[in-house]
């Protein structure tokens, strides 16, 4: 039952201990990078910690944010110089909010917003300006972005990269806006931009650069509203979510999603079938290229900047799920399944899939090939569906850069943990290093209301092989919608995840803030531990549960261990004792030297 | 501030959906083994799911609790046969509880607990046993419980096996007693049972068995009672921890622990150096052998069932550790060495570990050798002082064995990803395959708050790599406490990531339960769905939240989707046109023939 509300309120301020700063790349102050900083303890003598940010101008306390003005249009100096004309906008119809009018109709965001079309340019798409061998104001913006860090882990970085372990991936021990063109250039890295989302803070997706999030939200015919999703956008990027997809499936979606859009710093997915299909009355049977390409069009112009595209869904890999455990568990897989058998066709977005990416690099909306047929099971892991899909997508990935357009593939699902790394592997050796964007794994089936945590390992693992971006995985998921505390939960478990895969990749520079968070514990500087974290809020909280004076924040102990005894004191007087004697070393030595060893193995005693 | 409270009430009654059964194996009527099992929908033509069961007889609607009777001695008969005397148990002192008295004393548990003295027999350890070729009822009972659905499962067993990767385990299609018995003599696996813990119900610890996880609990100096410390020893088990550890440090220790032992079905942990410092004071330099022997006397007479004993933590160690950037955060790792650099001596525990195993051996408790060197972050993670303790704990074990003890090898901790495996190979290297028990390990330090899942990934790796028991981390690590909802989340996030493991190492029979639950998501049996999942009650509360209605729970959809549109719908609408047809493989057949592809790879086309 939707409710027509307008967005009216969305979380702002800073995040608790931290402050949202500028800073330019060299040579061009005219781009200011955002970053987030966490003001440390000045007792400790550390500067404060640069982390990278994706909460937009929300959490910059300077900002006067107004949703129905919108964000302000960062791309918009750059885009006015790429030659491209101002088009007259499709014209909004009944059917694109399905059906809604008067009272319930969402009203649409005043924002402004002038469609561009990039049809008579020379170059529209990031990956035509990379093949092109020139560099954007996007790659420059989004390799600083990048940085984070790695200016003073330099001289550290190869010492730090030599600790991980990439499975191939050349991760740079710094990025330059040249790297970042060179891997948009090879299809190693997408950078999604629509040219009709100037509000956009550019970013990159790929096996080279730091892994990224992506969070789901999106009414559907059951529940939500426009104001809900505003709200749970503002609040996603707020915990770090890099991308957004909008799956809304109910009414008022062109509206809510201009909302969206308007108000969104992140490159915002979409999944056009689900439109398509609201268009036709919900009967998959019914769809056809009209509507769907209607749709691409209305989507584009808009300003969303990667399509989900179930292209891969062949008439004749349907069958080939006939006998699995749990069939076809993608909304997109499933309506194009129906819509070949009930035809006994080929798929049109198969057949169609030229003029997809005519459309596509029209407004350079990315590809995100889907994974229509990904297993729903860990019975149905690693399958004939799965991997014939797979192999059709590669096929699919070089007909969209032949096309001048930007390519990312989807991968499962549900994969127990030995099945993990042959997907990756399969997906770089059949998909040409296009990036991978995965949901999760899941790696068991067993734990409804815990599958943030089941699929969070399988992200971490496969963030770690190689996965671009990781798609969220909520603890709602197979059971319900999330609400606002399943967004966060689900964005700070991937966050999380990412990070592992960071830190096991060997990205320089990415244990700086292990380290620095191990330096707070050590320290007992309880402020600096929460704030450092991915969720100071929470940290704090569960801290003031057992000790909620202020003065524990400062105090050299724990309700773990309590003031009498404390293992973190007891090594800090080891340390201290070590400096004073300044002979633990030679201790050892000696002792050594005395034999030292008292039990001998019973092989070596027999 | 700890207060008297005697413990009143714990959660009894069965889990959502299932009910306690007893099974007994081939030919032993008299060893009646738990199992859980759930009922699923008549309508679907399955039989009753069949799950293993840690939560004791609370769980048992036929059982009356009573915590001050204490649970039935279901081992006493095995016990009785074997020949171990009557013993005066030792009195117990005002500092076994702290100096408390009076008021504030927390009143002994009144169950009847007669202590046994192993001294006199000539077999008194499940090792000794097991080198002697006997089985014990113990074994008996243990092996049919692993056994699991494998009965089920036998014919495919081989297949599931191969689909696994196990890293030279060694899993048999079938459990059998003598196979438990060859495991624990050749040290590969411990089932720890103290002679004078008849409440408990056998388990195994080994890499060739179905990997077990332990949850923590204990009072500390700021805060708890005897009550909370029941109800949550009561409340782990109920969600599925096999093992649990009092780490008890504030007063009323004895006790405490003893209305624990008394009421425990699963083998208790302590950490024996705790209440030795509580008895010196708190001042670690004024431990000695005198003390810590006493104390390891007192709970191996209540019935603790392992000790986690530092013994690896020697002088020459400690000044490995001064340039960390952690230093020691392990208690018992801490407390040895302040005591062995005060005195500058090696430490007690080391030289004295003949008379550790004498009187461990007396008991059959189960040597449990603590990584008190372990990383407190990622930074010092696998580093010199970490692997010196390792190949000393790998010198110990040799020691226990000779003594007749059994003994597993705890392990880390914070360690990245990349890292996780050299600790597991590692340890099977220089602990001669003793089972590996490991904390974690947190695979970044960025996320206090959700440690359960920082470690719940490096829990669910290294599980797979081999680790025999994972020790439990909740939502508090590093901040406080874990009350009641933190032990759930860190038992489930933990029985999560053990399944996961089973499930990659190919555990026959793991699958079945995923298999199960996967049929009924697959065919919309929404009770079935929760109560086979780790926690139905959760599962339900969130299909609730969206969909309230008890009709809901036998709809043909969700509200991901809502009812116009569902992918699970259209999957079964495909089976049942396959079944129609019978022809879709025909079809795919025909269309390849047609040629089918319609793009061609750039490169080809070129």
């Amino acid at each position: 039952m939707t409710t027509r509300t307008e967005p009216a309120q969305v979380t702002t301020g800073p995040i608790a201990g931290s402050c949202r700063i500028y800073a330019t790349p060299r040579g061009r102050p005219d781009i200011p990078v955002p970053f987030r900083e966490v003001t440390l303890d000045p007792s400790a003598g550390e500067p404060p910690f640069r982390l990278y940010d994706t909460s937009g101008p929300y959490t910059d306390p300077h900002e006067c944010i107004d949703l129905n003005r919108g964000l302000a249009k960062v791309r918009a100096p750059w885009l006015a110089k790429r030659g491209f004309a101002g088009a007259p906008a499709r014209t909004v119809r009944l059917e694109d909010n399905g059906g809604v009018e008067g009272e319930r109709l969402v009203p649409p965001c005043p924002a402004p917003h002038e469609v561009l079309d990039g049809q008579a340019a020379r170059f529209v798409t990031q990956y035509e300006f990379a093949r092109a061998g020139i560099v954007t104001e996007e790659m420059i913006f989004a390799a600083h972005r990048e940085n984070l860090g790695r200016a003073q882990a330099v001289e550290g970085a190869a010492a730090r990269r030599k600790d991980g372990e990439s499975f191939g991936a050349a991760i740079p021990d710094f990025v330059t806006p040249d790297f970042v063109r060179a891997e948009i250039a090879a299809g190693r890295a997408i950078l999604p931009a629509n040219i009709n989302h100037p509000e956009l803070e550019p970013m990159l997706i790929g096996r080279n650069f730091l892994v990224k999030i992506n969070a789901n939200i999106g009414n559907s015919a059951v529940t939500s509203s426009a104001a809900e999703e505003v709200d749970k956008l503002v609040w996603a990027i707020r915990w770090g979510a890099d991308t957004v997809m909008d799956l809304s499936t109910g009414r008022n979606i062109h509206n809510i999603r201009d909302w969206i859009l308007r108000n969104s710093p992140v490159p915002i997915g979409t999944v056009p079938i689900y439109q398509a299909l609201e268009k036709v009355g919900g009967d998959a049977t019914k769809l056809d290229w009209h509507v769907f390409k209607d749709t691409l069009i209305e989507q584009a112009e808009q300003g969303v900047d990667y399509f989900t595209i179930h292209a891969g869904v062949r008439l004749a890999h349907v069958p080939l799920t006939a006998r699995r455990v749990t069939g076809i568990v993608s909304r997109g897989g499933s309506i194009m399944a129906q819509w070949c058998l009930s035809h006994h066709r080929e798929s049109f977005l198969y057949e169609r899939f030229d003029e997809i990416c005519d459309i596509m690099r029209r407004y350079d909306v990315s590809f995100s090939l889907g994974d229509g047929l990904r297993p729903g099971s860990n019975a149905d892991a690693n399958d004939e569906a799965q991997f014939a899909e797979l192999e059709t997508l590669g096929e699919l990935a070089r007909v969209a850069w032949a096309k001048g357009c930007q390519v990312m593939i989807e991968g499962p699902g549900h994969v127990p943990m030995h099945k993990i790394k042959a997907n990756m592997e399969k997906q770089l050796a059949t998909c040409g290093e296009a990036p991978f964007y995965t949901l999760g794994p899941l790696t068991t089936d067993i734990a409804p209301g815990y599958d943030h945590i089941s699929s969070g390992i399988g992200a971490a693992m496969i963030g770690w092989f190689g996965t671009a971006m990781l798609c969220y995985v909520t603890p709602k998921e197979h059971l319900g919608l999330p609400n606002r505390e399943d967004v966060k939960t689900g964005v700070i478990t991937y966050k999380l995840a990412a990070h592992a895969a960071d830190l096991a990749k060997g990205h320089p520079a990415a244990r700086l803030r292990d380290d620095a968070i191990s330096r707070a514990r050590f320290e007992f500087r309880w402020a600096d531990q929460f704030n450092l974290g991915l969720d100071p809020d929470t940290a704090r909280d569960f801290h003031d549960e057992t000790l909620p004076r202020e003065a524990h924040k400062s105090a050299h102990f724990c309700s773990m261990c309590g003031p009498k005894f404390c293992s973190m004191k007891i090594s800090q007087d080891i340390r201290e004792q070590a400096r004073r004697t300044e002979g633990l070393r030679e201790m050892k030595e000696a002792f050594n030297q005395q034999g030292g060893r008292i039990y001998v193995p019973v092989d070596e005693a027999g």
